[in-house]
């Protein structure tokens, strides 16, 4: 599938106003996160080029990328982000999502760095993220030094499979020794859910460090907080919600 | 006993700045967080609606629903908060209370979810708290899958009973995996509370990842800060204070 | 002695701008923190007004006390800071200073609650104060129940006969269970340590929150620092320092 | 070599930029940081003047000294920092750097007090630092009170020939029981080194507190990050980089 330039408008603001919010909120620092947004009918990806301060950033400077054929630009004159190759591989294993955030927010770079996932201690927590949000294990040193960005996607999706969780009811993982990805039904909600994560990996921390030995909160509260948000039953806000949304 | 919607103004507006003030001190990310005030001669609660952002409140937003009979709406288009019923628990069992604020703060959550109480450590808290800030125990599964809300404020007031505390001078609980409800004389003064409850929180957190084996401090002092502010032989500020302000 | 008021203009504008200033630069949250300037030649004290919120102070509103005679008002239509006698046992005790600052600081506080000297681990702290600063002990039940301010007053002074401490090379102290009071040559100075001390509290708290074993710098080093700004052969900034500026 | 003082122009504008990027990024509270810049053409280091606040800070008082000769003031009519001879030490060892940054910024300081390398336990760190951050040794007691300024400048440099670091790959080091200091190929980097290093020894701490036996990265994870930015490989960004930017 080729699709015509002017077709990728959209995507592009999309994807620009995501990473001018990351930086904007304070999830970026420096030039640490990019996000993306995806054209499932297109076939297309629309994510930060490589290295450009975020106040540089304009719809035309995001970078217009395959989801096939490894990535190749499609349209734009920059290099993609770094990380372009994580984003793609969520973006193939996770049918139902629409954008990809990733950030080195400070708390949730802190339970990566310290490979520990994080625990489901309170309802804030369990409105937004249905139990721990999973950690992935270290890559192997080949996995590192070939094709590692892709790697690195791959370590997440299969941390998934083992733990048979749902993309859309779990939207984050930790990446060891790195950061966060997060991901949602479109970018703007992805980065709500980098903000929601940074916010509940903080009350985590020093939940933790005050009670070494606190317990997560019990699963019938865990599914009582969630699915008043989230699912088919859900009665919080002023409409029915998706639940994604 | 059915009021008048003209009544309600005054009401409305009170309950409408205590929302907003919530947002504007920080007490409440995202929309995590509730303000409603008690006209009790009319019978009613004005409360936030459920996941409008603060930015977007005004007094007409409000929901305005009946003390009594299941807190029906009896004026506003939206609907109100979900966690509505806890305050209604919390109004019917402390007579004396006109407001109360529920909100997500970051260290009073934390304690929550570490399901410990806060000691009294210093003067600061002694100022405002007479005595530790109480804890409620989880709830029981059923109470958590029918009427969760209402049992979240029973849980408060069992807790009040069972410790024989005067919700003036103990005007704040935490809810164990959950976070804080505050509430005082006015709803004003319950975001005031919720303010003073954080920054004690904060510096109890500090003062117990500092020395694990701090003491709280002695009675004696404890009576000497609450009641040069708060009792009939208050001596701080300008003028005679009541006990609640 | 009894002075025209008029002479107290520019003791009641140093009090004032001191006490504008705890609060805009965070060191007084709420109302919790107060200061106040002598004027040694007059026999008076300027102190802020109990319970005014800082916004609303101005010169006129301080409260002038005498020093002797019990800490009467001799110009002022408020109340005193309820700290008075705390400010006035500080004054008599301590001939060289100008004035003194009491705030409710977070770190500051947090060492005073968890009742431990603020060990001095680094270059930053012995700049400033030279050596760990003090904490008092608790008082007895007798001092709190009778003339409590005053004894706190008394508790700083006994610290600083007992560790034979010169209050201008160590110009703060923690209160136990409660939390700093600080003073200086000038009571704008009294401010500045009063930032420095929060400063280097909160240093103090990470670095043995990080190596509970840290060791205090060497005693040469802590002098260098501290004499390389105060002594008599200073050789920092761009004049000759006294040795409480 | 003797420099017309009309050269100088270009190395005090740059000087005097870091010095206020410093306050400006929150590196420097108080007067607690310095930049200088050297001119190895000149043979001269601009730096900034002792003691004077950051927001008076002007091109014109920047004084300028020679890298020779002690230090010898050459143009300028202030005190140098001092912290100059520090620098000194620095730019005659490391042969390749053009700027240096002294700051206490808060948890880089707290490492120093700690007196412990920060460990790479991430890629943010790996990204611009190329293993542990290093602390000195504390110096002895001759070191301190004879030629303090200088010991401390060759504590750090004889760390790095123990350790066998390349000053471009480690552009930063801890001082014991003190704070650090930064260097770059230019001042400008040098700054944007130090604001790095407050980030990631955030970061660390954060970790080890949250979990003291958290592992640092595997070394093909260092490498790999740390060199698609800095390696003749590199892949980051809009175009090849050179290894210090």
């Amino acid at each position: 599938m080729r699709a015509d330039p002017s077709e990728f408008a959209v995507l592009r603001t999309a994807a620009c106003r995501a990473n001018v919010e990351l930086a904007r909120r304070g999830l970026a620092r420096f030039t640490f996160g990019n996000a993306s947004a995806i054209d499932r009918e297109l076939g297309v990806v629309a994510i930060k080029p490589s290295g450009v301060p975020y106040d540089d950033l304009t719809p035309e400077s995001m970078v217009v990328v395959e989801l096939g054929g490894g990535g190749k630009v499609v349209d734009g004159s920059l290099r993609p982000s770094s990380d372009l190759a994580t984003h793609l591989e969520l973006y193939r294993a996770f049918g139902a999502i629409g954008g990809v955030v990733h950030t080195h927010s400070h708390y949730a770079t802190v339970w990566a760095q310290a490979q520990r996932e994080i625990p489901c201690f309170g309802t804030t927590h369990a409105d937004y993220f249905h139990g721990p949000v999973p950690v992935t294990a270290h890559l192997e040193s080949l996995e590192i030094t070939q094709d590692y960005e892709a790697n690195t996607g791959r370590a997440i999706v299969r941390r998934f499979e083992r733990l048979g969780l749902d993309p859309l009811r779990m939207p984050a993982c930790l990446v060891a020794g790195h950061a966060s990805f997060c991901w949602g039904a479109s970018v703007a909600r992805a980065v709500e859910v980098a903000n929601l994560l940074e916010d509940v990996a903080r009350m985590a921390y020093d939940t933790v460090t005050l009670n070494a030995a606190a317990d997560p909160i019990p699963a019938p509260l865990l599914d009582k907080h969630f699915l008043r948000k989230h699912g088919p039953e859900a009665y919080y806000g002023q409409e029915r919600r998706r639940s994604d949304d």
